[in-house]
């Protein structure tokens, strides 16, 4: 995917800075502005002697990647990351970031990651990555959750992009919950699906053993905080992907430059 | 434990048969008394042809018995079972009770099981025995609920007995979990264990591979719905041991004969 993009503008909170006379466009890619909008995260939000969170996926891999480049630079000292999945954890270790984990700081100071879609109201939609449940613990812990995303993870309603809601749930009759899913989003006509991974077509396992249900909306679901909780009290379920009221600041990359959300801005 | 038993006293809803002149006593053991509610759920409530759930832990073992003495004995034809754990799968395989699961089975006639306690309006607290997922799986599945307890269990607030009330949890920063659980009943002055093998002293795993948290509270918890919503919502929490709303009948043998609770008849 090529996106115009506006080399000359700048952060702003809300709009989009307008810029007069046009600038010259570059074309980049989606990948390119998941990289800015995650730089634009570690050198405006982490400082030296925070703990914080680490993402997975591939735009929280590009936050991942500019904390380790700082650090070697020194322009950063005494970070601690605390990932939230195996490969994010491979992957800090390589760029030689020290780690610990939410049992010794049970307080971070900041979590950066991605999403898969995000609302007007800073909802979210995570775990496409098959992380959403450390992701979930980490992000609850952190006292700013830092979402980092390029404009096509904005959504006009939670669903809407088409793609999926994970659900997590433990292997134990996972049809049986499913068919509960199913059943629990009748109304926006919900089709449930195992998740599987592309290679094998095995069963996609997560780190926590379990498998992922992804959801799949036809219609909105309407009251969030309801379905939240509908989908958490039936039995097999785990956890899933929304994410409400857990998001402080979303940044956006898109071809007319990076937007910035934060919480204490909403109405 | 030891109690004295009225042996002449017949079953009755809500409250205890009164019986003249006096009858004499006989000692019967806390176990005996676990064992008559079972055989009273069993011959009365299954019939030939049913899918029935199988419980877990010392009083549903009894009923898992007698539903195996009737079979071999041809009073009872067409039954199959579904077991809430590898533990009631082996007994039921042992007695050549005929299995299948909710997947293929998706609504069960009935399911019998014990509790760890039942107040009046037949809330209960589950799963010291290790397996409440799958006896909440299954108890949801099923039409009727049927539980079965000596009159020890019978509490007047849930809690109450002092003793756990058990959440399962993804092993992951479990420390963490039971934390925030903790913090969770902070006003109930609530302390949260790990659950340990008695044996072998290292850390219980329930057939889901996760972890046990004991929950232990010096006071009333107050709103349960609250609470179990609460719960649930703690990432890490894959479910816990209050079944509400979920028994339609309690059986409860005690030392002056046998009582017969149902949902329908609550105020």
């Amino acid at each position: 995917m090529a996106i115009a993009y506006n080399a000359h503008s700048t952060t702003t909170t809300f709009a989009v800075m307008a810029s007069s006379p046009p600038p010259p466009l570059v074309i980049i890619t989606q990948d390119e502005l998941k990289k800015i909008a995650a730089y634009k995260a570690v050198d405006d939000f982490i400082e030296s002697g925070m703990v914080v969170g680490l993402g997975t996926g591939s735009t929280a891999k590009h936050a991942v990647d500019r904390i380790g480049e700082i650090l070697q630079q020194e322009n950063l000292t005494n970070i601690i990351g605390i990932p939230t999945s195996m490969r994010t954890r491979e992957q800090a270790l390589s760029l030689n970031i020290p780690l610990s984990d939410i049992e010794t700081h049970p307080v971070l100071d900041l979590a950066i990651d991605g999403a898969d879609e995000v609302d007007s109201d800073l909802n979210l939609v995570k775990g496409r990555g098959g992380a959403l449940l450390r992701e979930k613990m980490i992000g609850c812990a952190s006292k700013k959750f830092i979402v980092i995303v390029d404009e096509s993870k904005i959504v006009e309603h939670i669903g809407g992009s088409g793609l999926a809601m994970p659900v997590e749930v433990v292997p134990f009759c996972w049809k049986f919950t499913a068919q509960k899913l199913e059943l629990l989003f009748k109304e926006s006509e919900c089709v449930a699906k195992i998740r599987t991974c592309l290679k094998t077509g095995d069963v996609f396992v997560t780190d926590n053993s379990n498998y992922t249900i992804d959801l799949y909306f036809k219609k909105q679901i309407g009251d969030l905080k309801a379905a939240s909780d509908a989908m958490l009290r039936i039995p097999g379920v785990v956890d899933h992907g929304l994410f409400l009221d857990m998001a402080t600041t979303v940044i956006v990359a898109g071809d007319h430059g990076v937007m910035v959300k934060n919480k204490s801005s909403l109405s």
